[in-house]
């Protein structure tokens, strides 16, 4: 295991009714003019934001609001939020929504509080000051809630890049997995998936001996396997979505994958087709992980057996472990069709012409040097390799 | 699932050397004058305490000692502690050692700021405010360094009580397993003891549809099944010390508690097993557990069983569950007995003869009504069968 620090000094409050207390909240953090940042009419419609409205008056706490986060969130809409910020005088965000919502938030927090460009963070500036921020979460997905990590596109470009920093961690983060419950089964199956990327993202790693956070990872992927399709198959499943909804935010709030080298390449090839199509990020990843996997598995079949057995309820095949190590691959990839996520390019709406584009983006954007790192070193011809494996 | 909150802020610095980075934490978490707390000889011996001098002096933070903190920590050295601090205007504390120093640290941590008897917390009282303290973790065991608890002995009567409360929580500790290496054998072994316990405290529950906390919870004592036996083979296996050091920490911070009602009646019966002989926490409940587990299984076979079967390997009997229900705590009293724990009153140190006393404290002492409340509620006479079963 590798020496690390790990910090997710976040406050969790959980269960139903909970977004009745966000005034409530944001006064114990020291907030006395709130943003409130959310989405489309979802929020509106469903009388989540009047909800949250009234519990900041009852505690007297002036707000403005700024609505039209898309998915994949843009970064003319944080600089909007940023110039609002600073008019207005606003020293507390209130992200209302999904892993899109709490991106855009952060990318606004630490924004209102630097004197360039905010951009400069999502090229590798590490955030170490940022208006504290709160969220009410609406989708169990991109674990924004308790990770210090935010990914935004930039609108000249397309590119789709990250920034992060512990100052971009929540003060508080509500979870009412209530509040999920009326998503679309399609938005939950993506929540889904991209849950799981965040576990196979840390389990794919170079470091030896990491026991304790292989078998944490498996038991959130276990619980992942067993809880989607119920979810899936009733979407009022308020216990399902509870624990969909726990597992979420431990997958990505860091307690699972420290002391380890991690992945993250199925994210970054996912980037370019979520940026460039618009489609939703746990989709994308459901056509992109498996062709990564089994592009990679030979770099370690043991540790693909492994999730095999431990997860995936395969039995070893100790002559052939990379019988093993595919078997669990393709019972992931049937898992991600059985929840009703997309299989290839077409599915996704993504073209085979694209993929010079593709890859040109992914591995040149941005300063990049033809490569992309993580569990394998991948160079342009194997990206192009990838993504045609998708088609 | 039930509604909860759940908040971890402690900063964790783990890995080789780290020690040597106390000043620098101190100084960022605001220490201007620190009391450091510490045990007997060994962290003398080793030199430890000379490298956090060092370290301290490095930073120019000055500090008092007080040392001679012993397992089950007494009240006495509390009070001189809460003197001493008051005495000399520490505005933080370090605590250098395992759960007794690290707990007799919280202690005074909360005496200082208070008017009255520290012990009132240790009566129920919610500790609201308390000293900071840092803490630098010298055996795997209490969890004490991650979690809001506190376990202190009163030397009139030989009570064992805990407090707790946020305010208690370290603000940073620094967890370095190479520390661990010269544990004597049995000392480790009760360290994974008692870690295993924190575990199936949480696991034996009365809430339902709690997957994913009961997945983590496995995932722990796999982790501890596969690096406890590692360790005792080889007290230098670096990577052995460090998955359970992390899975100690987890297993007791809560991540994997919440949102779940607890048990907590084998720590109750133990108490009054180490203030009476003063045996090792971890040695005491080697005894306990598998006493109170094969008493209340009934309560819930299939529980019993799912731990059986996912953790301990066995086969499911469908036929008769309580079969397996049985295997698994079987295994589990086999594993402790194989890592060199006692079995029964006698190789503790504990006489048949004191049961009644025992009994009389455990249900009556501190203002208690006869029964002690968890998993399942017991009376004096469960109480009286449960430490007969351990003769």
């Amino acid at each position: 295991m590798e020496n690390f620090t790990f910090y997710s000094p976040t406050f969790f409050v959980f269960g139903k009714d909970t977004e009745l207390q966000a005034g409530e909240y944001i006064k114990k953090f020291g907030g006395s003019k709130v943003l409130i940042h959310y989405g489309g009419n979802s929020a509106k419609k469903s009388g989540l934001l009047d909800r949250v409205e009234e519990s900041l008056k009852k505690e007297g706490i002036p707000y403005v609001m700024l609505g039209g986060v898309k998915p994949n969130p843009r970064s003319g809409l944080v600089y909007e939020g940023i110039e609002l910020c600073k008019k207005e005088g606003v020293d507390f965000i209130l992200a209302v929504g999904g892993g899109s919502t709490i991106d855009s938030s952060k990318a606004i927090a630490a924004g209102v509080v630097y004197d360039g460009d905010f951009w400069d963070f999502y090229s590798g500036k590490p955030v170490e000051e940022a208006l504290p921020i709160g969220t009410i979460l609406t989708i169990a997905a991109a674990g924004s809630e308790g990770s210090p990590d935010s990914v935004i596109t930039k609108e000249e470009g397309m590119f789709k890049r990250g920034a992060s920093g512990n100052a971009l961690r929540a003060k508080f983060s509500i979870l009412n997995p209530a509040l999920t419950q009326t998503l679309p089964a399609y938005q939950t199956a993506c929540g889904i998936t991209d849950i799981m990327a965040h576990l196979y993202e840390r389990y794919l790693t170079n470091s030896k001996e990491v026991e304790v956070t292989d078998r944490l990872i498996e038991a959130l992927l276990l619980t992942m396997k067993h809880e989607g399709p119920r979810v899936i198959a009733d979407p009022n499943n308020y216990d399902a979505r509870a624990n969909i909804m726990w597992a979420g935010m431990v997958a990505h709030n860091h307690t699972c994958g420290v002391g380890r080298s991690q992945d993250w390449n199925s994210h970054n090839i996912e980037h370019e087709l979520s940026a460039l199509y618009d489609c939703a990020h746990g989709a994308g990843l459901a056509v992109t992980m498996p062709a990564v996997f089994k592009y990679v598995m030979n770099h370690d079949v043991m540790r693909f057996a492994k999730v095999a057995v431990r997860v995936w309820g395969c039995q070893m095949d100790f002559d052939h472990p990379e019988v093993t190590a595919l078997e669990g691959i393709e019972a992931f990839q049937n898992f991600l069709k059985s929840i009703g996520m997309p299989k290839n390019f077409e599915e996704l709406g993504a073209k085979e012409e694209d993929i010079p584009k593709l890859v040109e983006v992914l591995c040149r954007g941005d300063g990049r040097d033809g490569t992309i790192t993580g569990f394998v070193t991948l160079n342009e011809e194997d990206c192009t390799n990838i993504y045609k494996m998708m088609i």
